[in-house]
């Protein structure tokens, strides 16, 4: 495992950078974690196939929050009206028909209940502590490592590609319809990855800001492997349940 | 497991108040664990009780300020003079003797480098995100809860009078000075959870406020649990350690 502490001290130009990021992507991107390759495998029950939907909506719900607290950092509007494309992706015309909703289409195509699912009440508390220092990242940092954060989207097409598939050939009762939230993240994460990579690239102008760009995303690999930990801890083969989170539904 | 949604929806005298606070001690608090048992087994390696010191760090370092965001909520120069008292004991005369540093030292003397625990590097997303989350609570929910979080000292002594001597019967090479950080607890924790059961029993005058009341110190006992969760993902039997996070040191 490569260390990344003070990597850019001495400078980097953007094709290093950008080979340093795609690195970070390689060694920590949760396409790594045991939990999603335990998914792969067909190896998960629907239980536990519903605790990752169940807590992985949390994530997703906080999606157009964390782009907001983007947006608020930019006083371009030329960045603000290209960042506002991922709010409307996610929200929707009308908050009913983006991905945040096609996530709770997956959660309740996997039996679970809509209410239960949006309250968050079930969700672990690692999930919402992770979730909620992602936003609070992107509130609180500079908009460049807000930016960066948003890089792991460079990786998301290969772990779909590998998802749905797996998914569908292991999971007799999952359909594509369920799944219909990924289908246009293959088109969203490029162009949205594309576009951060590129401001990235160009504003990462000093050994500092480079830095902070490394450890922006090394963070945001970090988010989304704790969440996967908690997973694995809760429902894997430990299945230790925390006191409080979801145990199963009985409507099946 | 009690279900303690909308459990005050109908207003609970003072008592009864209590009696449910301390029924979620005897239900959630970290006691329970099963990385606590662990230790208390004498069932851990050096390495693992050494990651449990370097992770708890952050939170022990993290104490001061989510007791300055209490402060900074409260209006009340009496409350604010008892209170400011939590932040002297953790802080010290000088920011070198008080219980951040006694935890110091207690890291240290498990053979760990003072400035890697201090940078907190290599401690576990799951544990700093939990950390800040703690913080954040305190400092953005009313005062009633920020106080209310802070009944977990309700059931410290417990833990501590277990820990200690578990510690120093099962782990041979850990000294009793090592373990200096956990003597004044004894007294300050039913000092500081007193003031802090009182204020709540006083405070939480409606429905509304009693169930924040339980919410808080849920959501505390969620803090400690996750951590362990953590911890014991990670170090415990499943051993998988997230990248980036410590992995033992060569100095033993």
């Amino acid at each position: 495992m490569t260390d990344y502490h003070n990597i850019a001290r001495n400078g980097l130009t953007p094709d290093e950078l950008e080979k340093i990021l795609r690195r970070i992507g390689k060694e920590r991107y949760h396409i790594n974690h045991p939990h999603h390759k335990m998914m792969m495998a067909g190896k998960m029950t629907k239980l536990q196939l519903q605790a990752w939907a169940l807590n992985r909506y949390c994530y997703q719900a906080a999606i157009p929050r964390k782009d907001a607290a983007i947006l608020m950092n930019s006083k371009d509007p030329v960045f603000r009206a290209e960042w506002r494309r991922r709010i409307s992706d996610h929200d929707g015309t009308n908050g009913l028909d983006g991905g945040v909703a096609r996530w709770l289409k997956l959660a309740t195509g996997l039996g679970l209940d809509e209410e239960v699912v949006k309250s968050e009440r079930q969700a672990l508390w690692s999930t919402r502590f992770a979730v909620e220092a992602y936003v609070n990242f992107c509130r609180q940092r500079p908009l460049l490592e807000g930016v960066a954060s948003s890089l792991t989207e460079l990786f998301s097409p290969t772990i779909i590609a590998e998802r749905v598939p797996g998914i569908l050939a292991k999971y007799p009762y999952v359909s594509e319809e369920t799944l219909a939230y990924f289908k246009p993240r293959l088109t969203q994460a490029p162009k949205d990855s594309s576009f951060s990579l590129a401001y990235v690239r160009e504003h990462a102008d000093t050994p500092e800001k480079q830095q902070a760009v490394i450890d922006a995303l090394i963070f945001k690999t970090g988010v989304l492997w704790s969440m996967l930990d908690a997973l694995d801890y809760a429902y894997g083969e430990a299945g230790r349940i925390p006191p409080g989170a979801f145990r199963g539904t009985s409507n099946e």
